[in-house]
């Protein structure tokens, strides 16, 4: 069987780059970046160009991504079919929980948000559809790892950046924690991330009760853990309801 | 200088073929799509399976978009310079208006739609951003036709699909219509696309005043058009107003 193409990797590794940081980068830079030859970098953002997946500043020169690559993101998006199964159901949850609604999965050691149902009220939220969150500071991320040894055991190589003074950071915490997911069926997170804001989730199986994704709500502290710092049971038994609608229309059967 | 890469242009063309349809296709069905050797469309797909472009399903072995895409998609819309100049404008717009709004810029003779901001109202509304929408059947695409001759020349030699029984669908009719747009200045849809909808758009202009996208409301007909079907003054004033602050923070300059 034949390893795969040297130049498709090349150009992936250099469009992975391009996402990252401020976006706009020369072909020195990406040629430094990537160990690559300043030619081989300039033929494959030439060919990159052309099929519309990275565009040419014409100011500096510099490259950016490509139109191309938002209509194959949004392309996704209509055929994932957890996301497909999960809209009516995370519909339901932010109209019974009154609290945004995420979907999220496993990408590269963090989690994708592949849905985000507004919070039902008229405050200003921007969509965080296509963000990466880290799997330590999130509800959705510590049912991810509690699933996932593989994930698991990328995380305890690497530093769990802090993003508040509640985030956990060492990597003990953690596994104590996601052994209590495992426990009770779901995630929290409190003040992890953001201060003022919590989050609760809970893992949507797919066929053959296999861990595909997870759903959470995300709000204000004191209305998901309105006593002592404590989940609100009600939220926790709503978010884990829906959870457990959309692993049987995934195929989930009895588990 | 080196021309294209190959198998980067085949790897690009899979995935576009990915995006359209159903979504789902075998090894097989890629290779004979795209007159591939089968042993040579599978290399493409393995390796594109390794960087995350695509995925396979476990069942069936087809092959489908990966969640990469998604985040290198969402990565496009925050360097794209046009969406983040236009978001606070596009805001007040549809204050303004009342109506839903959307900029659009040109992909492959088609609108892609870079930004939607809902109308405010507590409607069912579904995000439109990544769509590619026809030219000839939105007041977006006509706008970017009547400033781009490249485009006009692609679309006059393809045939233009009838939406709904008001979609312009000769050339001629089309000619004269973006001819009236660079007269006034704003392109007006009125249930060419859908029945019982309208649109108004007008040109957002870059560095030198190249037109590099267009701003858009879209709503109910009877409000968009009250008086016999003729746009309401005030509400293509209000467009061209947001098209012109745009075009101003992009550095437009006069014109």
């Amino acid at each position: 069987m034949p390893g795969p193409v040297q130049s498709i990797e090349r150009a992936a590794a250099i469009l992975r780059l391009l996402a990252r940081g401020s976006g706009r980068l020369g072909v020195g830079e990406i040629a430094a970046s990537l160990g690559l030859a300043k030619g081989t970098a300039h033929g494959i953002l030439r060919t990159l160009q052309g099929v519309g997946f990275v565009e040419q500043d014409k100011a500096s020169g510099k490259y950016q991504l490509g139109a191309t690559l938002l209509h194959l993101g949004t392309s996704y998006l209509d055929v994932n079919e957890l996301r497909s199964r999960a809209i009516n159901w995370a519909d339901a949850l932010a109209a019974r929980s009154g609290e945004a609604v995420w979907i999220g999965t496993l990408l590269d050691g963090k989690v994708l948000v592949v849905h985000h149902v507004f919070r039902p009220d008229d405050s200003l939220q921007s969509l965080e559809v296509g963000a990466l969150l880290p799997l330590h500071a999130t509800a959705l991320g510590k049912v991810l790892l509690a699933y996932d040894t593989q994930a698991a055991a990328c995380l305890s190589d690497t530093e769990l950046e802090p993003l508040t003074r509640r985030t956990l950071v060492s990597p003990t915490a953690l596994r104590r924690e996601t052994a209590k997911v495992r426990e009770h069926g779901f995630a929290a997170e409190i003040e992890e991330s953001t201060l003022g804001q919590a989050s609760l989730a809970a893992p949507i199986r797919g066929y053959g009760g296999l861990v595909v994704g997870a759903i959470s709500i995300t709000g204000a502290v004191d209305r998901l853990c309105p006593s002592g710092g404590r989940p609100d049971p009600a939220l926790v038994d709503f978010v884990q309801n829906a959870a457990q609608m959309i692993s049987r229309d995934l195929g989930a059967g009895r588990w």
